[in-house]
């Protein structure tokens, strides 16, 4: 292989391929990333065996070949390459890449590439495209809830799935949840998504997916198998494996009943929130509890190691006397997703789940579980 | 105690005394800062038995009094407060402190001042004053270089010290060391400092005083004792002990006869370094190696895990064929002190401590310890 290509090329496209590659790996192949060469292209590749992200490079290819080089140090040696400098790579079909590039010289050592493993995509089933813009807002909406859990590993991803609602037509809703609070959001399914299967995308792959949309505008293609997805954004790909299992039935514990509602406004909430809970710790008070008296919410936390806050806040709420608790962090991740001035909760009682939305028309919703105070 | 002050003024005091309080403390007291409200302010000190940090905060005082309250949790809860909001502080002479602003209300609990340790300054034989800038100087030249190692604990601090030097007078010098690279820097002696005896100023306190230092112009009042010194920096007094110990004859590891000059740009220099340390890891070719040849200077790693590197350089040397090792971290460290645009280096051979410092005149130097390469 005797390539030629251009710095702010190769590092963007290292940028993308390098960060599947995990730091510490069983077999030392995992730490490469693959490289390609043919037809004026370089095509680069790294997996970490769930994930597969791909990329192709233009290239001046003097001598085509394939070989396979540790991901994360080429990244650094480019990343500190010249702004726009030449890179010229080259193999000597054995075990070393020189690269080199105005007066700098690197000898990396290379692992053959026939045991680089490849994540066959098989075939799939379903095919649609959807804005970059729509598929950052269904991961933004939901991606906080995910579970870290590893024994609940069905609740480690975003959900999506396709559902018929009368009268508004088929959409494409993300769920995540880790039992204790529970995030949904939707758009109008776009064509060849209906009838989709209901699928787990992981958290690592999800995060990746985030970042190849951050900036992206025009469209993202996506296909569906039973177990695999692929994303393909401008010219990357990410293949991705699919967890297997079945996610809750979430609608059972979407609240439909909560009658009574209470409009707040979210800065000054999140704020009194974020000022009680100072003195919340691990060990005791993460609980705030909200309180209506007279046309005012009270927030408190007491922290038996600490002492205790307390904050009152004008709300439109009926309900006098009516009380309940949430854990602060919990709280302040949803009313960090509300984008209207005002948020509404909607309050069944103290021990069930409470519905937090948008003020006015939206397409997403949120779900908390109480806690006893 | 009944006192009202103002909230940014709380906030910037306890931003400077909490900052020594331990986030673990054996005895809980420690974790406090202690509150004296009479005439007018409130004084704020926090200790954590080796530093002392007191400052005094305006404010009205409704009551006189003293007590104790957590200072981390007090900082974020300050913190957390309106811009430019009014606080009211009240002990009921019992385990609380109340703390109200606008419609948050905050109870803390409190500990008895009378066991808040009093770290006492005994009698200063020296004082001076000099410009926070150039405390802040010999601060920033040396700093890098102290030792973390807890066994050489005479080397976990920055040296001070006076010097008479004929033809140039009195200078105030500060000298770190690891024993791997040193670094020297020095003032002229401010009136009142000749003579002082030679004392050891622990990392932490350096740490400290260059924070209370940052962005301060004026001056700083120095007091020094055989045990204690003492900063005055505008309204905050920060009282530390000193490392007792004997710090090392740094004279005789610093070169006097190492003849052969390099001369290189300082900025390409850093550049060749870190990107050629790109391959090294911890495991091994930590290690650049230098070598002249034919006018150019070539830079070199290698890491028998990850490959060679190497770039070249045009530098002015004529010492044709000399070759030395250093470790990489310590050469950049060292060569991101040099502020003129080409830095100097003095060697002797590849076995002996090479001289680093400014080109021109300048009141610091930089001597490092060679590696076998």
């Amino acid at each position: 292989m005797k390539v030629t290509l251009e710095r702010n090329h190769l590092l963007k496209s290292l940028s993308h391929v390098h960060r599947v590659v995990e730091r510490r790996n069983t077999y030392p192949i995992l730490a490469n990333v693959l490289f390609k060469a043919a037809d004026d292209k370089v095509e680069l590749r790294a997996t970490d065996l769930d994930i597969e992200v791909t990329e192709s490079v233009p290239a001046m290819v003097s001598t085509p070949g394939t070989t396979t080089v540790p991901a994360h140090t080429l990244y650094e040696i480019v990343r500190k390459l010249s702004d726009g400098a030449e890179v010229r790579l080259e193999t000597d079909g054995g075990e070393n890449m020189v690269l080199t590039s105005g007066r700098s010289r690197f000898n990396l050592a290379c692992l053959s590439p026939d045991s680089f493993p490849d994540l066959k995509s098989g075939a799939f089933g379903h095919e649609f495209t959807m804005p970059a813009s729509a598929l950052r807002e269904l991961i933004e909406r939901t991606q906080f809830a995910i579970s870290n859990e590893e024994t609940r590993y069905y609740l480690n991803g975003i959900y999506f799935h396709t559902v018929d609602i009368t009268g508004t037509g088929t959409v494409l809703r993300a769920v995540a949840t880790d039992g204790h609070r529970m995030a949904r959001a939707e758009i109008d399914a776009p064509e060849g998504a209906k009838g989709m299967p209901g699928i787990i995308v992981p958290k690592k792959t999800v995060g990746e997916v985030q970042k190849l949309l951050d900036g992206a505008d025009g469209d993202v293609s996506v296909e569906v198998s039973d177990t695999k997805i692929r994303f393909t954004v401008g010219s990357v790909v990410l293949l991705s494996k699919l967890i297997e299992g079945t996610f809750p039935d979430y609608d059972r514990v979407t609240p439909k009943n909560n009658d009574k509602q209470m409009n707040v406004d979210r800065a000054s909430f999140a704020i009194a929130v974020d000022r009680v809970s100072t003195i919340a710790s691990d060990r005791g008070g993460k609980a705030v509890k909200l309180q209506a008296k007279d046309g005012l919410l009270e927030l408190s936390v007491t922290n038996p190691d600490h002492g205790t806050a307390s904050e009152e806040l004008a709300v439109e709420f009926d309900t006098d006397g009516f009380e309940i608790g949430f854990n602060a962090r919990y709280l302040l991740d949803i009313i960090g997703q509300i984008r209207s001035e005002s948020a509404v909760f909607m309050f069944n009682d103290a021990g069930s789940p409470t519905l937090v939305k948008d003020d006015g028309e939206t397409r997403a919703l949120y779900v908390l579980m109480p806690m006893r105070v």
